[in-house]
């Protein structure tokens, strides 16, 4: 068994750097407070007597020896940047549970046939550069190293730069690193756990998603001059689209999602009829047929809407992920060790995407969830409850060790 | 009849003062500009003949003297300020318009009995300081000089200490002029007489307005990992209020107005169920027994919404204005003027503010339409036909002589 407390601890130690006054972290990528977040967790891995190897965007893995080193190591990780106004268990839980594993390993001096290491990847929030999930993205070759180099801040600065700038460029090339197997620990990020009260989710997979940019075009004219049926309103128009993609995801239960979180409206005037409103939509499903049945009926349902109102309304998909299943090995690794160690459990598709389903296109691999409160991330009020970290932090253990021998 | 050529010269030429590139106007109230275009309003006056007056709040008088100065004038008017995209017509061809009426009058050696006068009034347009309509607001004791003095902009400058800047607070005291009767030319603004093909809207009224401001709160998650049962998506509930507003207006033709022009969503990420949704409604109706109907509907709907969703929703009404009849008198004047002198025309009720509703709180109060492109205002593609100024301009002639008697 780990121990909690110094998991936890560690925790709270990482939590500091980037510290907000609401109780989050803000440590964005690639700034002078993610390399202090890198040194201080390299610092720990090498205390832990663990050897460093750093590839070319920035991905951190951190290993220690098995009895047979010409196998390809167990690893596991996450991240360690963090959102604007985030929290102090997102990607860092995975990461330092990691750590908490091998410390563990050395406390009872067990010797594993493979390696286990323990990565960070580079930018899994993409808030500060784009795209998202960035270091695992260019490792399972998603992605080339030069688009993510490529990639700006909003003040120009460029991930290339900035990685070279905090020390963190390294030499191996992405995805040349052997995987056997990946795990990933992570905070739900949802209330399904919570909600049913268990402690361990296991993890079958993390939904396909859809991103869409949606434009209604209208007539901006003044609010008062003008007679209703003479009206081009964009906003009304827009809300029978923004309804259609909730009832959408209802008619997939349970796993159909479908949510409008970005409004723009112009000119935004309180006596202006809108002229143009942009929308977002986020469609998901872990079924890729039934995600793809999703956007077809939103594509139909916006082609009536153009012809009934007579509007312009273009529509365009931004991004794309097909659902990602985990391998059974891994699934059923992480299935047992919750079984074994006792925890109350039930599956629990991941909603958000993780560094693991760019893992899981090089090698088996499996998650571990542990109820965040309110299902809330993403905000500096996230928290997470010492007695689940440190269960799933067990279960990662036996998970790890089921599969790198000992 | 009025020069129509002279009337657009003086259009052409006020408008370069803030021209945008795209052919609006850009001359907020109190601005450098502004006194650039006062001043040349002026100039122009002093060179007909005409004395000027000046208010404590910067409204500005300027007189032809009648044959019996001791009767009030007969007043035209409007304003010079504009939309920081306006146009080149919108109030600025209701200040010419009277402008013309009185080079007319000097044309023909017309002595009136009762003095003619010209005004324009201060922000109108609400742009750079609210209240909207603030020098005719002041002139008729809507509210005081002081809550107009207080106003600031967005970099923190006063009213007060603009006009003083700018050298036109003048030392009257507002409301302290008498105004016999008044009228006031303006574009439609909206697309009805152009939709008719008349040339002249005689205006029996203008619409009473209802503004509120409406925030749903719900509770912001991620869009992934929520499934759609637990959660309180505050756009959502939003849209079935937006759609009832345009709803309500529409059970209420021909003068029901509804629109929803401003939305502000928290926090308005792609994959964060929205937690807060600001949005402004505007209600109006020429009926004010209608438009409290129509306000007591959006309640209703809006406590059933707050039951049916579990959403907290907040309503306030930030302005009210009543419906503003005309007087008969002033109505009938410019319905014979129109008549006599054979144009097109419509009853058309105003469904914007004008600073007219205030005027008619003090004396008996008229006003003129005439076709404006596409009904378009507020907008720097504003545009309107020489042919229908001049024949709103010969309108405003008869009618005001008509009251002001040869
Ligand atoms: N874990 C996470 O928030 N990933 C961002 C991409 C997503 O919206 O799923
Ligand atoms: N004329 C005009 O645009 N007035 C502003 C107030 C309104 O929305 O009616």
């Amino acid at each position: 068994r780990i121990n909690g407390e110094r998991l936890w601890a560690s925790l709270m130690e990482l939590a500091k750097i980037g510290a907000t006054p609401k109780g989050g972290v803000k440590r964005l990528a690639l700034t002078d407070l993610d390399k202090q977040g890198r040194d201080l967790v390299v610092g720990w891995a090498k205390e832990a007597g663990m050897s460093i190897t750093v590839d070319q965007i920035g991905n951190v893995f951190m290993r220690r020896e098995g009895r047979n080193p010409s196998l390809p190591p167990i690893m596991t990780g996450s991240h360690i940047d963090t959102q604007p106004t985030g929290g102090k268990f997102d990607g860092n839980y995975g990461v330092l549970a990691g750590l908490e594993v091998v410390r563990t390993l050395n406390d009872q001096d067990i010797t594993t046939e493979a390696p286990v290491e323990v990565a960070f990847w580079t930018n899994e929030e993409g808030s500060r550069f784009v795209p998202v999930m960035m270091g695992s993205g260019v490792f399972c070759g998603a992605f080339s190293l030069e688009t993510a180099y490529a990639a700006k801040d909003t003040e120009g600065k460029s991930v290339k730069d900035e990685l070279a700038r905090i020390g963190y460029m390294g030499e191996q090339v992405p995805g040349q690193h052997p995987i056997g197997a990946y795990f990933e620990t992570h905070i739900e990020q949802g209330p399904v756990l919570e909600d049913a009260d268990k402690v361990i989710g296991v993890v079958p997979a993390v939904m396909g998603l859809s991103w869409y940019d949606c434009v209604v075009t209208g007539m901006e004219a003044h609010a008062g001059p003008t007679p209703m049926g003479l009206r081009k309103d964009a906003m009304q128009v827009s809300t029978y689209i923004m309804q259609e993609v909730v009832k959408i995801a209802n008619r997939y239960p349970p796993y159909g999602r479908g949510t409008v979180g970005m409004v723009q409206v112009f000119p935004n005037s309180r006596n202006v009829i809108p002229g143009e409103v942009k929308f977002s939509i986020d469609l998901r499903n872990v079924n890729d047929e039934l995600l793809n049945t999703m956007h077809e009926e939103m594509l139909a349902f916006i082609d009536k809407t153009r012809s009934d109102s007579g509007l312009a309304i273009s529509i365009e998909r931004v991004s794309y992920y097909p659902p990602c299943p985990f391998h059974p090995d891994c699934v059923g690794a992480v299935r047992e060790a919750t079984a074994r160690l006792g925890y109350s459990t039930m599956d629990v598709v991941s909603g958000a995407g993780h560094d693991a389903i760019y893992a899981a296109r090089l090698a088996p691999a499996g998650m571990i969830f542990v109820p965040c409160k309110d299902g809330i991330s993403h905000n500096e009020i996230e928290d997470a409850k010492s007695d689940h970290l440190e269960a799933g932090c067990n279960v990662l253990l036996h998970a790890m060790l089921e599969r790198a021998k000992v």
